[in-house]
């Protein structure tokens, strides 16, 4: 019998024994009050916070990260503001949450370390260092001064996608040089395969000292977020990244209740009580949402042009406001190899497609004249 | 470049090649019209089988399912009579499909070889047997009685994580000796890892003739549909049972326009038009759809008492009619090992539960007397 879901273990009756186990229990990472913020279109209130940490909590999830989703001080024009500051939302989690980290996301060149000794000082404990796949180097001051404050420090390589198992498993190693006490594979576009997690994992585990830590954040593009986090435990993964309900951006994230669920059937140990999960998602994180999460045309061309499933949204409306079309847009960014930070790229496409485009109408009716 | 949805096999950047790829192109199962029908509480008009028909044919699918849920002439009182007839929903997706083969379910116990010959009289050119994963035997003289007609036809062992895959594979050989084209892994309650589903497809492998062809049916309750169907195609399934938008009993089926995503970035074979899917499900489905489909505590209660996802529906009906609650209706269904076709069951436990609650109020208001 499995104490936590109060499924007994042969209840599926005749399934396959959990072939590769990880050692020990799972660190259940929520990324609802951060990640989940592109879905909600950062317009969270600082009760809803209070409820949604306070059930998370309740859940015993181990760490709860409060920022915006494009990490402390991520607010601009582009990405938005949010009705209120990082330091509310994190004095609002702070308010309430008993047993849970607090955790925060740090994105070099949007956040300082001046942003992470405010929320450090505030009660957050954990802070997770966000750059591209290829940009390791950026983090080296942010992560020795995270163990400066002897904060639990991890490094995440966003797009990891983008370069090869082992150039990823070098970033990965640079992060762990710099005291990272956890490195991510992070797949942000949502379109890695189950054999692209792998053999990422595989890559970390030849590379990395055994005292790192291992994590997977994987968002739910295909449908594979649970599967793709799944295969980063078996191959030795015990940090994962979820969301209750899946919020997220495009078709979300790797849904936290599914997930527990999932591992469940696996006979991994976890600290999580699934049916307060599942009440959570149910009664504080649906009826909020303010659409479905599936994969749509718009965030299958975002994903499959190497970007980040947040750019569809912004190129449809770049798309309307131009009078272009969205996919466009999306195929120009790809083309560019743009990445997170710089979705203000997404206006510039537009305005220089859409400047094309009447050149293209005015030579025609010169030459017709 | 994949011709079929337009994407570079370049664009994801560094992914894994695919380490093991079917021989030739998958085989796609549309489930919409059949079990999708579960979801829709058996509503479908005839004018909705001819859109969503027509769709499907236009996007490629290489085989149509219409029926009931529970197969041809699968409507009773208690699982539902639906607007129409089969003869009525058949005819209709057979006067817009051109190019698609149009394909039958028939649950022996529910559907009868008379069944069949009207169907096949109409224009359906494919069958799928379906019974319990023990129960091969019953499916003798139907599979000989398609054969006898020219038909294409599989055998398909439902709630298949209930015995274990070397008796699995031991019944799918039998339907195999019957006549089957194709055999079938099926995933009734969704409740299977991609380890259960690799396991089954071993057995299969080495005990089936080369030339028998193996079909997946997985449900996305764990949402590990998408996963699990390709751990079939990676172990040599090429029929895959998919659904626009996922519609389906429970957490639903394996979304048909996610899986063919998925399967593109593996680099798979199909005759499918990806865009058009993404229409389909987006225009047809999607705003038909009564409910958002997605992990409850009530399906998630159905699954890990190995019940498929339709019971937690009925039980939560029969709790509300009977004043109990549908978790001990579920508990005990699950103590007694009710297979699909018993549904009627709920209502005879939720009788005797109510009854035996009542009986223990008044012993109790006795015992205070």
């Amino acid at each position: 019998m499995n104490a936590i879901s109060g499924i007994s273990d042969n209840a599926y009756g005749y399934l396959a024994p959990n072939t590769i186990a990880p050692a020990g229990k799972l660190y259940i990472q929520d990324i609802t009050l951060r990640d989940g913020l592109h879905a909600m279109q950062r317009r969270y209130t600082l009760e809803q916070v209070r409820q949604i940490a306070k059930a998370l909590d309740k859940a015993k999830v181990d760490a709860i990260e409060i920022s915006r989703g494009d990490g402390l001080s991520g607010s601009s024009f582009h990405s938005g503001f949010g009705d209120h500051t990082d330091w509310d939302w994190i004095a609002a989690a702070a308010s309430v949450v008993k047993h849970a980290r607090l955790s925060a996301l740090l994105v070099p060149g949007i956040g300082t370390v001046h942003d992470l000794k405010r929320a450090h000082d505030m009660g957050v404990s954990s802070v997770r260092i966000a750059t591209h796949c290829t940009e390791a180097d950026v983090t080296k001051q942010h992560i020795e001064y995270a163990r400066h404050l002897d904060m639990d420090v991890s490094g995440l390589l966003m797009m990891s996608h983008m370069t090869s198992p082992e150039a990823l498993a070098q970033q990965a190693k640079l992060m762990e040089e710099y005291g990272a006490h956890c490195v991510y594979v992070a797949d942000s576009c949502g379109m890695m395969t189950m054999n692209d997690v792998a053999a990422r994992s595989i890559a970390y585990a030849q590379i990395l000292k055994p005292e790192t830590r291992f994590g997977i954040y994987a968002q739910h593009q295909l449908s594979l977020g649970v599967a793709n986090s799944i295969t980063a435990v078996q191959h030795g993964a015990t940090r994962v990244d979820l969301s209750l309900a899946g919020v997220g951006a495009g078709a979300g994230n790797t849904p936290m209740e599914v997930f527990i669920a999932a591992a469940d059937t696996y006979g991994y140990q976890h600290n999580i009580n699934l049916s307060d999960l599942i009440v959570a998602a149910e009664t504080l994180v649906r009826p909020w949402q303010n659409r479905v999460l599936y994969l749509d045309q718009n965030s299958l061309n975002a994903g499959s042009n190497g970007l980040h499933a947040d750019f569809s949204h912004t190129a449809k409306e770049a798309a309307h406001n131009h009078g272009i079309d969205s996919h466009s847009i999306l195929s120009e960014l790809g083309r560019r190899q743009i990445i997170g930070g710089q979705i203000d790229m997404v206006t510039d496409v537009a305005l220089e497609l859409s400047k094309r485009s009447n050149q293209q109408v005015e030579n025609n009716s010169t030459m017709s004249k």
